[in-house]
């Protein structure tokens, strides 16, 4: 199915170009899917990924565009004039053009605006380039296939034939009234199944769910998701339609977003990839490192106070980095439960109820760990107070850890902050520290010092 | 759009169902979307759910049903007989109605389909248990709209007008030969824009991407993904025909194994909710905090064994929790990018040059570190050979632990083994051990003990 990608490819390639033998590289790409040439062209160098853009079809060229690495995609959108790159956007549906204007700097945006040659096309996409580019009118494309309530079966089929013609995939036929507003929808099937005379109004399904324009693209997601919709129409305030989303956006959309939520719970800001250089690597991961040498440090201050028993018990000075490893561990886990809950909209009920499931959960787990310590110490022959001082302070370590984990991007998200920044470094570290404290004040509670 | 969740309706179900209303309930709830009704339903009583899925149409409590919480549907179904899950089944799709009586004891199963009604719905649900539910066959649906390649275009319209019947979503109608293979598709769009007349071997596009029927439920998302597909036709290794899998299953899919990537580095295993209840919670989470547990007392032996340099130089012994810190953040950090990479199929390159690029990257980082940690100890005044020791001894470990982020779930996923295990509490508690000893060895051999 794919175009393989192998070394014999790579030299062909190279041979072709040096050799300016153009027919015979349209031959070679012109059969093959556009994701399939973007993968290739991703991994030429940026003369080489130039020359085919500028060499095949424009048709072709910018749905490839749409599919390369952005890094690369700006690298050779750098090479382009901006008459070339209005070539490639008129071909474009308006959401994809305009996605791709909004990477180019706002000098170089204007230009190309000013190259389009298609008047409507451009409305459209200046339309779109207005709306933040997390709402659903940033995510929308204008192209949809809209008829009247008062046209007739034949009239609908053969507008919406001219129409479909600029719709890569009909989902649904939205009916509007003469002041163009949203007021049902039909099914492709409808209409084919529609009897060949009289008014639509019969068939017309009235009850279309929309999305108001400046809606946040996760909320739409989740809506799309769950009605299982394939598209769905955006409106105004008025009840205007203005565009559509379809759902390989929202894939995109929701991809994204776990990525997101995945890094940050890895303590990895930005959006990286394996492949990203060494530098853009270390902007995305150094600043939670600095974090967790802070909270390390923290803890040294915290130990070097308690220096003074390290002659006589030293023993729990070993224990330090279990207990911060235990602190970790069960605020990360906590917290990534919550945020994903919160994601899901699934964290229902009042805060005491959640406040005493958690104690109870981390009851029951502490209390297990707490005995594999005690049995540890018997088996080394450690002091049986000593042994029972770590047990315990290690379960308060663990409630409070279980505590602070739940809570913290409980608080968040009330505050309208994401949650998913609680997870991963900041928990640990703060749990670190914390952590670190509570079992040496506990621990000399218990043992006397 | 939706049915709104408040106190006042909940208390209007109860009175509604107490005074066994059934006009008013039916009245309230039919004209409400079926993922709405599964809402209220996940938050009623086990009585009260059953009740309301007995009263109402099966057409519609099948498809609410699908939509119930996994758990609150097992309830439900327990409470139903055979004969009345049967019911349900009939109404359903063929994939949801596989996968309904997947989820119900293998006894039950039986007795569920020898009450199913239609012999044809009987055999395609059969069909699709007997696949492997992460295999294409578990997730594809066997309804689809099929034409004969020798068929004129009236013919199709009227074949697909019956056929669409049972079909909720006309993708694409795909295109056989006598044979049952499949050889090309037609989209609506060109069925409604073909003239009236003719054989529709002329507009028939003779490409169509479709995958086998075991093939990797994974690795059907990604290529549905990577070609914007809303729907792919699955055959079998004859390319005969069998079923398609449209893009709302492959949304579920991405979902899904994002959350379960998510929970792995978090140290959750399985799949629970912060809903579930406190045993299941800790059912998942226990064996992690187990395993960070042993890794801990791990380093209790280790720090014990240097006890004897507790009096000459007790800083080191300050600094171990941020060691493990270091190590374990470092770790996952290096660990999710190389994971997320391995599920973008964006790791490429020889294993030589990706460590060369995560020792340069953790030097650098390592370097920066190591500086402040320098820095601290010239502010609280520390003894300036240790303060080097353990800035040097620390870049070590980081070093070691970005190698083991990066290597583990590049062999674990080279062994076939799902690389997201390696993540989180796996990689951080190997990292806090190594680590640990590590630093005592080479800031040992700095300081000289």
């Amino acid at each position: 199915m794919a175009l393989e990608i192998s070394k014999e490819l790579f030299s062909e390639i190279d041979y072709l170009i040096e050799n300016q033998l153009d027919k015979s590289i349209q031959e070679l790409l012109n059969d093959e899917h556009h994701a399939d040439i973007a993968e290739v062209l991703d991994e030429l160098n940026l003369e080489q990924a130039t020359y085919i853009i500028k060499l095949l079809d424009s048709e072709k060229t910018s749905i490839i565009l749409m599919e390369l690495d952005e890094d690369v995609r700006e690298r050779v959108l750098k090479n382009l004039s901006a008459k070339e790159i209005a070539e490639e956007i008129d071909e474009l549906d308006t959401d994809d053009a305009a996605d791709i204007i909004a990477e180019l700097p706002e000098e170089r945006q204007k230009r190309v605006i000013s190259e389009l040659d298609d008047d409507e096309h451009k409305a459209d996409i200046q339309e779109l380039l207005s709306y933040d580019e997390d709402s659903a009118g940033g995510l929308m494309a204008k192209e949809l296939v809209r008829v009247n309530e008062n046209w007739t079966v034949p009239r609908c089929v053969k507008e919406m034939r001219i129409q479909a013609e600029e719709v890569t995939r009909v989902h649904s036929i939205y009916v509007v009234n003469d002041s163009e507003q949203l007021i049902g929808r039909l099914s492709l099937k409808d209409l084919l199944m529609a009897p060949a005379r009289g008014n639509i109004t019969k068939i017309v399904r009235p009850k279309v769910d929309s999305v108001n324009v400046h809606e946040d693209v996760e909320e739409v997601a989740k809506i799309m998701q769950k009605y299982d919709l394939e598209a769905i129409p955006v409106v105004d305030e008025n009840k205007v339609l203005l565009g559509r989303i379809t759902i390989d956006d929202i894939v995109d959309v929701i991809k994204e977003e776990a990525e997101k939520d995945y890094q940050m719970a890895a303590g990895i800001s930005q959006d990286v990839e394996a492949d990203d250089n060494v530098w853009e690597l270390t902007r995305a991961r150094l600043p939670w490192l600095v974090l967790g040498l802070f909270g390390g440090l923290g803890s040294v201050f915290i130990m070097k106070g308690f220096g003074h028993i390290m002659e006589t018990v030293p023993s729990l000075f070993f224990y330090t980095p279990l207990i911060a490893a235990m602190a970790g561990n069960v605020g990360v886990q906590s917290s990534a439960i919550i945020v994903q809950g919160l994601a899901n909209d699934n964290v229902k009920g009042s805060l005491f109820n959640r406040l005493l499931k958690e104690v109870g959960l981390s009851l029951i787990n502490g209390l297990a760990l707490a005995l594999l310590v005690i049995i540890f110490g018997y088996i080394i022959g450690q002091n049986h107070l000593e042994s029972l001082a770590i047990a315990v302070s290690m379960m308060a370590v663990i409630i409070v850890a279980a505590l602070v984990g739940t809570f913290v991007p409980i608080i968040l998200d009330k505050k309208d902050i994401d949650p998913a920044i609680a997870t991963g470094p900041f928990i640990t570290t703060s749990n670190d520290i914390l952590g670190i404290y509570l079992f040496f004040v506990i621990a000399g509670l218990i043992i006397g010092f």
